[in-house]
């Protein structure tokens, strides 16, 4: 140990701390004279220190005992951290082609070292936003997430080491209670956090808290998302934490993770996908319509769930013999009766993916923490139209989900409302 | 600290350890020359021995390292007494005029001593099988239900409460395990363990095993008893699990608690007594045709869930704006979406309550443990009928149960058969 207790770090105590750190040091050729570090964390709660030199490059990301974009006002555990390592760990160890690896992780120090998400990587939402097709992007979400949550779900797992991982989860309550906050919460009632793009939206923000139909519906999600622990989630899984290029694509900041509804992780990806959508014809100029980019963010909004149904349900027809002790093979033993559970299953998630979906974008528009999607948009006016598109399309999803059978109903509904 | 490490007392080993032990000691005036001591744990798991002289009384409970009626091949973890100890003391703080007082918890001996219930009390399907009523038994268990279950619900806790306590019984998994085993596993495949009234009952066995639709519906329940945190639950709240007198009703053992579905305890509580509703035909004789004790069976259920219903909405009202996260004033902030609210809520109950007690009664007549109410039914064939309109019943709620609105409704089903 380096420190023995907390200190934020700057660029120069964080030399003193890997030349302390064998493990970090040693990805740097013990080398220290070439030294660059990067101070980039433009998220929204902790620092994170880019090093590199000649020999090699690892990310310092150490968590505050705040919300770093709010201050030291909204307190937050940095123990944080210590789930974000132990997600990382787990998730990469189920698809380490989509998870960075860990090389250090410090607990007293609430800091994590792991791999340097080199360029041409980029956060997906800045991909979005510039019109860049990402031609793999959702066969490798779907692998993600049909991997993730597969096997941290009674699907694979025994009762036993469910339990033991839900008892773990627990402890990462105060980030739980932050989500429970700014996705089921606050937007519905009258916050102090809340904006908008005003006074465009004003009277929609107002509709959104006196809709008594969306507002039983979210009581619903929020009570999944409170008691049902269906598999260790991400989270977070929005188009901000998750790293891009035309090959590669990386997950990170999971330090929201517990056992929670899957839905909640897919629909997080989803309905950003759809936000970015409708965030398109505010970046729309005369040299890019963004038509062509349009059809393929819902082509690929299709091809998410689509794979991610393929994925999950090949790795359940692969393990249905396995530890896993929602569904034992002496009972479920026969093809149709193997089909029937799936199929039901299967209908539960996407509906469960659709309402996460819906809410997560409805709080993007009303709530605390907005999207660069809208946010990069400069007319206010045009700003508000597109998000006001968005959130009437987020409320009927989320009240009428359970009449949408497939994505591509989902997809059309989309397309309808365009023309 | 009496013994340094478990052993199972006998008879003498427990006076020697009740003079170690001042609580228990006080409670007999320290006297132990008119002790009488008596084992009658006439249950599945543990020793319970009956401690009395003339300055007073109390009730030792010991559990062993298996399962006492199968013996020592069914291991199971003794640590289920430290929830049991946990359960009684949180439960009968909400609703201590239903739980009995614990004096006394030893961990390492895995005992517990506590209030003893004396004569005329007796376990409740006992009196069921006399066909003795129990005026105040409806009024006192719908207490007892909706006080442990509000209390230790989202309705009431904080999130940070609730995972704490989620996190702390998420230990109690071999109890856990066990239950989904024999309530929703075993009956539905071939066992070793299943039994039934042969050969008047192997086809309707059969018939469980083979029902593919019964076994959807099944599974889905067996989900949310694993993965749903919705309250504290008794987890075995079966008709031999409360003792009652003519003016007092006491639940006892609930070592299978843990944070599950609330209509698991309710379930089990409604289809136990749907269980003696049936069982009465088989009692009836030329003194007693039990018509009239039929009658009071069935206003009992319908007093159960209707005098519940009230009870847990009243709490609710009175605590709206109390600690509770699931529903914030702020938001459900109109006496119209405080009614929706509540309905959907208590509707959703009802059905997991209609289907927890359905896989209940199905298991008590297919499965490894059996009822009283139906085993003292000399007569096989006498018998078996009984139990084949039981189980037939229960097979149609557990698929039909979200037709039925009303508890109304499931009683006339059940006057429907008889005619």
């Amino acid at each position: 140990m380096v420190f023995s207790e907390f200190r934020p770090l700057d660029e120069k105590s964080l030399v003193e701390y890997i030349k302390a750190t064998p493990i970090l040091s040693s990805k740097l050729g013990d080398k220290f004279d070439d030294l660059k570090i990067k101070e980039v964390g433009d998220g929204n709660l902790n620092f994170v220190f880019i090093v590199v030199n000649d020999s090699g490059s690892f990310v310092i990301k150490q968590a505050l005992p705040y919300i770093r974009c709010i201050g030291e006002s909204w307190p937050m555990t940095k123990e944080r951290a210590y789930f974000e390592a132990l997600v990382l760990k787990e998730h990469g160890r189920l698809c380490p082609e989509h998870v960075p690896e860990v090389y250090h992780f410090d607990r007293t120090m609430s800091l994590i070292g792991m791999r340097y998400l080199e360029p041409p990587h980029i956060i997906l939402r800045k991909g979005l936003i510039a019109g860049t097709e990402y031609p793999l992007l959702a066969e490798h979400m779907s692998e993600y997430m049909a991997k993730t949550l597969f096997f941290t779900s009674l699907l694979y797992l025994t009762t036993t080491e469910h339990k033991r991982s839900v008892a773990e989860f627990c402890g990462n309550v105060e980030l739980c209670r932050l989500t429970e906050q700014v996705v089921f919460s606050d937007p519905y009632k009258v916050s102090q956090y809340n904006h908008w793009t005003s006074p465009y939206l004003d009277r929609d923000a107002e509709a959104v808290r006196e809709d008594n139909v969306l507002k039983v519906e979210v009581a619903e999600l929020k009570s999944k998302f409170c008691e049902r622990t269906q598999a260790l989630v991400h989270g977070d899984l929005h188009t901000g934490s998750i790293m891009v290029t035309h090959d590669s694509t990386q997950v990170i900041d999971p330090e929201f993770a517990f056992y929670g509804p899957m839905g909640f992780d897919i629909g997080a990806f989803i309905g950003n996908l759809i936000l970015a959508f409708f965030a398109q014809d505010g970046h729309a100029d005369q040299v890019n319509d963004r038509k062509a980019y349009k059809e393929w963010i819902l082509k690929t909004i299709d091809d998410t769930w689509t794979l991610f149904y393929k994925k999950f349900t090949v790795l359940w027809d692969a393990h249905k013999d396995g530890p896993g002790e929602a569904y034992l093979p002496g009972i479920y033993n026969n093809p149709e009766l193997q089909k029937l559970i799936q199929a039901k299953y299967m209908e539960d998630l996407f509906h469960d993916t659709l309402g996460f979906g819906s809410a997560k974008m409805i709080r993007r528009i009303v709530g605390v923490a907005h999207v660069e999607d809208f946010e990069s948009i400069k007319d206010a006016g045009r700003r508000a139209d597109c998000e006001r598109q968005a959130l009437e399309f987020a409320k009927m999803l989320l009240k009428e989900r359970r009449k949408f059978k497939a994505i591509t109903e989902v997809v059309s509904a989309i397309k309808q409302l365009q023309t």
